[in-house]
């Protein structure tokens, strides 16, 4: 038990721990919205803008993390996180206190953190951010978090601060985390294929900005055809009556010729062609192509 | 030269050629519009709907592009495209006519069409489609067209009733084509993302559903980042500033770790995190992602 009156402070006391691009975003937007922050980070002089404008600069973890009820995590990964919590001062210096780590990483390591957050009498919640550092402070930022939902409750108000929409996805830790592994896939493999494409522009004359808007274009109809999958997959249904992956089989080729003939390695579209086509293979040609998510599946039919 | 009058029926006849599920949601439209249309598909009776709805149904190729001066053609692919129109008789009844070839290929197929349309006297635009057929006849639909500047002009208000935006967007024939391979490589590479990531999702309990609108708010940040890279790109900045290349390697091993620990297969991310870590080994690894794109370009520095 602490002594400390954790309640009444929650609201106006915060510490921020690794000041990378978002940990800094995180850190300016608790400033600006007038909340007492500490800061820390491995390497020093990585808050000197904070500090200007206000926040505390902590010598150690420990008293950076002592300073606060509540301590917002975000570094690289969880590896980081624990060489940084996981010794003896600073798990000593969170007793009693909350840590909301917005790091990313597998669902195992929340899930293992919870643990040692119990064995030592520390409150945790597990948290992803889904937007880039400009989006925080702004209404386009997204958090979603999971743990206790009683400590995501007492925490909020402080965390709201960060603006956008918070969402709370349940009580098992690792949730948040398998979110955040899904959508980090979706976001990179399409950043992947936008790379690609510039590339395959470039090599027949067309600019980035002269592609940019229709690659906007693109991600705009994604939406409707992300939530049209997901029906698909979660009922088994697999329509392909709009867009058989026969058809898509077609253009994936073209994606591969086009590029292979100037020189750019098409191995991406060539891995994504032959998942269609082994659904094509299995006698699934007329379906959709989400099929493909149970051929990368090894599971019982 | 052809005696017959085109600019006269240019804005109220159309023939379209292929009823996949493109051709139908085309010809569909061009009825609904009160254009008088006649349609043609290789294998009979697909067109039952159009012509309940008012279309003309032909018994060849040829007597359907002899019925209008335009013909759009929406197939699978220039190989079914060519087998259509590159026999004589269907190229004989093309003669002072039209073509707008709506079907997806490489822009090398749209230079060779341009050459044989020139040795025929007929008319020819390349084109394609950016969005799914429900968009077709609403303000959601997005066209591409590249070729003569003069034949554009003539026939957009005829294809203006497919609705939508529709761009020009050059005189070189395989513009369109190039554009096209492009956004199609984006696109299937981020839906493969999306087909992994309700694969791993489902492996951690979450349902498509769960995941979906989560989902459409990675698409939502992709056109503010598209534009970003692009400007990058084409003036060689690279700038990983607010998220290094050495940060997204973290999280795309993740994305393994989880995959890989349910039994799914993750090639398509251990190749986009194999990309990221040679640019680390160049000795970027401060620069933001987009240097992959130079990564895939076999080109001298
Ligand atoms: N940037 C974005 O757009 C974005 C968007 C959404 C989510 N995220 C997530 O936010 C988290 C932080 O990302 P970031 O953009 O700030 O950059 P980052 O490069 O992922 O993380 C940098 C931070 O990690 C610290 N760190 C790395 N290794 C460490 C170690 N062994 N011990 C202690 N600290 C260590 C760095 O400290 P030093 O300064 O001492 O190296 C720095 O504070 C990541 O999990 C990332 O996935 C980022
Ligand atoms: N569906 C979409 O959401 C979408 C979106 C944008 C662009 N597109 C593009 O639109 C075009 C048409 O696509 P789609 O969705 O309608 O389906 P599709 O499966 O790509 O094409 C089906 C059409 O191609 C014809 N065809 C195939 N092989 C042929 C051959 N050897 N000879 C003659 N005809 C042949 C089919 O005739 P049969 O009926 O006789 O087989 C049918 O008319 C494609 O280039 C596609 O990339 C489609």
């Amino acid at each position: 038990m602490s002594t400390y009156d954790q309640s009444a402070v929650t609201e106006s006391a915060v510490t921020v721990i690794g000041l990378g691009p978002m940990g800094r975003a995180l850190a300016g937007a608790f400033v600006a919205a007038g909340v007492r922050t500490t800061v820390w980070n491995r390497t020093p002089g990585r808050d000197r803008d904070l500090v200007a404008a206000g926040a505390i600069s902590a010598g150690t973890a420990a008293e950076a993390v002592a300073a606060s009820p509540l301590t917002v995590v975000c570094v690289v990964n969880y590896d980081a996180s624990d060489a940084i919590l996981r010794q003896d001062e600073a798990t000593a210096a969170l007793k009693g206190r909350t840590v909301v780590n917005l790091t990313a990483d597998i669902p195992d390591r929340s899930r293992s953190t919870a643990e040692w957050a119990d064995a030592h009498g520390i409150s945790y919640l597990d948290g992803a951010i889904m937007t880039p550092t400009p989006s925080i402070g702004t209404p386009d930022a997204v958090f979603i978090l999971s743990g206790p939902k009683d400590l995501y409750d007492r925490h909020h108000p402080t965390l709201a601060v960060l603006g956008g929409s918070h969402t709370h996805l349940g009580e098992d830790i690792g949730r948040a985390a398998a979110y955040d592994v899904a959508l980090l896939d979706i976001f990179w493999t399409a950043m992947a294929g936008y790379a690609h494409a510039l590339a395959v522009a470039r090599a027949e004359g067309v600019t980035g900005r002269e592609l940019a808007p229709f690659a906007g274009g693109i991600a705009a109809i994604l939406p409707a055809l992300f939530t049209e999958f997901a029906t698909d997959l979660d009922e088994a249904t697999y329509s392909g009556e709009l867009n058989p992956i026969t058809s898509a089989v077609s253009t994936m080729s073209h994606v591969v010729h086009a590029s292979e003939s100037h020189g750019i390695d098409a191995s991406l579209m060539r891995l994504i062609e032959g998942y269609a086509r082994r659904v094509v293979a299995q006698g699934h040609g007329t379906d959709g192509f989400v099929r493909v998510a149970d051929l990368l599946t090894d599971r019982p039919e």
